[in-house]
């Protein structure tokens, strides 16, 4: 038999997915602009910014909605609260796409260093597989995919560790550059965190499919 | 005539002050860590986060137990997504109480610079504050105080800035402090992100309590 709430479920899981779409194109467009020095590019990442919001406003309005209304128990009830803490995640990657645009403005604004660009490149594209990929999981409730994020998750704190260290020599050697270098470095810290909050997607999908608890290395579930 | 609900939400309420309790500790102690140059007080974070990431998962289980149970509407269930997402906000400030911790211990590595310690000290008593103000304000119900919470996050991101600021004149004053310079912006970075997790508890008691959404500026409430 059909049950309302597995439609409303349905519902909630497309305006993930459609949120997960503004956050992939607000970190792309952010990363797109700083690459392509577009100073005018930024501005739409705050655009898009406005739909983020929006969208986690709705988001977390629909899950109190089936809460009140349905009381859901079990796996639908851990669905309605993954879905709250994935929409809180979402929320918090566009204000890390919208902190690299607004240092990305600043860097522009200054003599450019380059050596960094092409890892920051693949960090944000290693970033926005994770968005889609964990999304991707959660819609389909694929638990070994969501594994994977887990995985990506290390090649990008590599790169940040990379960044971090050839900016620093690189301010030590030619100093006048400090501002530009600690610009890529907080973009690249920024780009670090989207990857964290992927992988907390991750971590709550393997959650509302299973019901195991593995944050915190799975040991207080 | 009392109900079953009620005395699961005062229990509630009493976790998140311990959790409050541990997280206030764990900022506390990495930040005297730092400020005596006393490296072994930043193992004793590490031993307090063992104990929020307990919290953590104990607080998400009684949340899911009530909504399974109870059913909560209305005020009630505005509530516990209130202690959903202040559960999390508490598990990372004690996860940027430990990045503290990390960086601090790299910075005690170093030739020391002292110059924005003062303000480091400054934002991490700020933060402090906002832990107990904004928990104290979530279990009283208190509108007033966690708005004046809201307040509080101007004066840490002035601080963040006149750290930001005066270690990048440091830095290309002396290039070979690139590493402790660079320490000292991360960490004032992480207490940043503290008073973000504080302004995020704020805004959720005063959804819980008025059921106005003031997030995203209100716009979408």
């Amino acid at each position: 038999m059909e049950r309302a709430i597995d439609n409303q479920i349905e519902d909630l899981k497309k305006m993930i997915l459609l949120m997960g779409g503004h956050v992939e194109k607000s970190l792309a467009q952010a990363t797109a602009a700083l690459l392509s020095r577009d100073l005018a590019m930024f501005d739409s990442v705050h655009a898009i910014e406005q739909l983020i919001n929006e969208d986690h406003i709705k988001v977390d309005n629909a899950c109190m909605n089936i809460l009140a209304k349905q009381g859901p128990v079990a796996k639908d009830l851990r669905l309605i609260i993954s879905v709250l803490k994935i929409n809180n995640d979402l929320e918090r990657m566009g204000d890390q796409a919208v902190n690299i645009s607004y240092t990305g403005k600043d860097y522009l604004g200054r003599a450019p260093i380059q050596a960094q660009l092409n890892d920051i490149q693949k960090m944000s594209e290693i970033a926005g597989r994770m968005v889609k990929g964990s999304l991707d999981s959660f819609v389909r409730g694929d638990v070994d995919q969501a594994r994977k994020i887990l995985l990506m998750d290390d090649e990008i704190d590599g790169l940040k560790n990379k960044v971090f260290k050839e900016a620093t020599v690189h301010i030590k050697a030619q100093p006048q550059d400090v501002e530009a270098g600690l610009d890529l470095i907080l973009i690249a810290r920024n780009l670090e965190r989207l990857g964290d909050h992927a992988t907390n997607i991750a971590e709550d999908v393997i959650f509302a499919v299973t019901g195991k608890d593995i944050r915190h290395g799975g040991k207080f579930g």
